[in-house]
């Protein structure tokens, strides 16, 4: 069942492939009108179902994380969100059965635009159908069902998977006890749409992209390079960039002679992150996550957002932001807390001040493993 | 005199060009070492110098404006500054004799990259010497010379004008009495530099650059629109673009039905500002002056940032910064006032809450003239 025609697939041994059944005689039917006849998805799991099948946490990723969450005996080496997953932990792996899923439309074993469409043997490329955050959070329902859970114990994610796990709790109401939503968004708004729809157009003005029918051979590097700094530009903030480079200029025998070449440690910093990242992530993915992130709007579940967040039904949520972080502010999770309580919704909301910008929630392990930690125990019958 | 070989030159009646003479014999010595033979600089002026040549007031501008900063019965269309320089405004040109160079390294009339080396009877293009803020600085110093003028009432300026009018400041010290700096830096710091490099690198990547030696029928077109789109995103502030576009999508007849073609109205004005933009601005030019600032150190005209800014020799500063800018933030604009202060100059500080970012000094004229004005107006003798 493995989506074996992926060039991105990290098929480890931790990795399992499931295909989805039971999405009806068509596939998986689409939010914005389309189809998927075959829905593979790639994911890791740790921890054991309990035999109520009332432990399952489901986690979401952001734009670029493989399933690998965590290590396992199976892959020892160390997950995107190592330090919140494992026996112990904050996310507690003795206590839970934890499932973390490649996004649909990712590259990294799940279906997504660089795998082969069934229906004419080739690539779907920018054929792929419409995909929406939505897509995103049915698609984790089906893998859960597959996996015997009938009601999640909790749906986790921060920045895009923030939204997913949102979007699965106004989807499936009362299929969801608990919900932990990360610098997510209820609507993405001009700034961040702007940031991300260059992304995608420096991407798509590369001629290598060639309207998203590139060969494995000659893929859109440059464009997808240029298009990942600005990425990683907006996930950081300026203190903690000013404390680690400050104005430190590169060794002479770093620099190229070409005109206006890198100069400064934090545009080296950004070449090599970028280049380790091009290698390894399909193009036409990070179009169609980009996108889905910009057609997020909670308003699309009602008359309105507070209309959509009224149809969660959870026993509790907890919402955290982060201070410096200028792509999904501070003040977009207060809204998101907020008009969850004024819609009946028990929140609890957290604050988090780390220079990290968006991305803390990778990084500040300090802060960010009590918070959830103690939200998750307290869920906890005594 | 004027520089005819230039392909961008806006000259209209109120565009006077000179040639910079009193540099000595090789031409203008430049700050990291190079040296241009011939120098001529685009200028406008408002006002009439008075019989003591002691009310000149030059304005340097940030990276992309021409010397129009106002209109005039020459040219009547409305200067970038409009709103700051006229008969009565805060600029009063009723009182001064106001100068408005476009910034040497430019490519509306002054000398740059497009310009003609004379040495070669080609042009510079990427064989242009280093440029730095201090050489704008110097070349606005020679041409108050050239004007008559010995010691300069106020040099005013935004942006890299601001660096360049704080560097005329530290260069020619007793040489200017007021100093006026809006959203500028006491250096570059890592996020900006990262800002401005990938903006340079995106030009770099469009294949139409060629090294920097692109022919006028074919330039870096699609590197200069997603360039200036990124310039532009870090211009400007969240909150102005919520109010503005919030998520308001484009009537189906503006849309193209090429993949992840725009759909938004916020993708829709950045394009429109791009196009606007590319057309009329040397990619070259943008290069120079973009690194320019990133260069910019005031560290380096001492032993550190305070060391270089005790050089300064004015009767009172004003340093301006505006609470929502990410580029030139707030911090670095209290930084500048109060390593000022602490090394002897008068500074009067002024925090101005816009929702504009960091143009807003060419918006918000509501906040902006009461303060430009009020300073001018009391330096002058009661």
């Amino acid at each position: 069942m493995a989506d074996e025609e992926n060039a991105y697939s990290f098929t480890t041994e931790a990795t399992r492939h499931i295909e989805l059944t039971g999405l009806g005689g068509e596939g998986l039917n689409l939010w914005r009108g389309g189809c998927l006849p075959e829905v593979t998805l790639a994911y890791e799991c740790w921890g054991e179902l309990s035999a109520g099948a009332d432990n399952a946490i489901l986690i979401f990723t952001g734009l670029s994380p493989s399933a690998h969450a965590a290590s396992s005996p199976a892959d020892p080496s160390p997950g995107w969100w190592e330090y919140m997953i494992g026996p112990g932990k904050a996310i507690d792996t003795e206590r839970f059965f934890v499932v973390c899923a490649n996004s649909l439309g990712g590259c990294y074993g799940s279906t997504g635009p660089g795998s082969i469409d069934p229906r004419t043997g080739r690539k779907y490329g920018a054929g792929f159908p419409d995909l929406t955050v939505e897509d995103i959070a049915s698609s984790g329902y089906y893998l859960m069902r597959e996996l015997g859970v009938e009601k999640l114990y909790a749906a986790v994610g921060s920045s895009m998977g923030g939204m997913s796990s949102i979007a699965y709790g106004m989807m499936y109401p009362g299929e969801l006890s608990y919900l932990i939503s990360i610098s997510a968004a209820t609507r993405a708004l001009p700034l961040t749409i702007a940031l991300r729809s260059l992304q995608r157009e420096i991407i798509r003005s590369d001629p290598d992209w060639n309207d998203g029918q590139y060969s494995d051979e000659r893929k859109p590097l440059s464009g997808m390079s240029l298009a990942r700094k600005l990425g990683l530009v907006s996930y950081r903030a300026a203190d903690e960039w000013n404390s680690k480079f400050d104005r430190s200029r590169l060794p002479p025998e770093k620099r190229s002679d070409k005109p206006f070449a890198h100069e400064f440690e934090i545009e080296n910093y950004l070449e090599y992150n970028a280049q380790k990242f091009i290698h390894s992530f399909d193009p036409n993915s990070y179009l169609y996550l980009s996108r889905a992130m910009d057609w997020f709007d909670i308003a699309e579940h009602g008359d309105s957002v507070a209309d959509g967040l009224a149809r969660l039904d959870v026993e509790r949520a907890l919402v955290i932001g982060v201070t410096t972080d200028i792509l999904f502010p501070l003040r977009q999770q207060r809204e998101i807390a907020s008009l969850m309580r004024d819609t009946g919704t028990d929140v609890e909301f957290v604050e988090i001040d780390s220079v990290n910008g968006h991305d803390a929630f990778l990084i500040d392990d300090a802060q960010f493993s009590p918070v959830v930690g103690k939200f998750l125990a307290d869920s906890l019958p005594a």
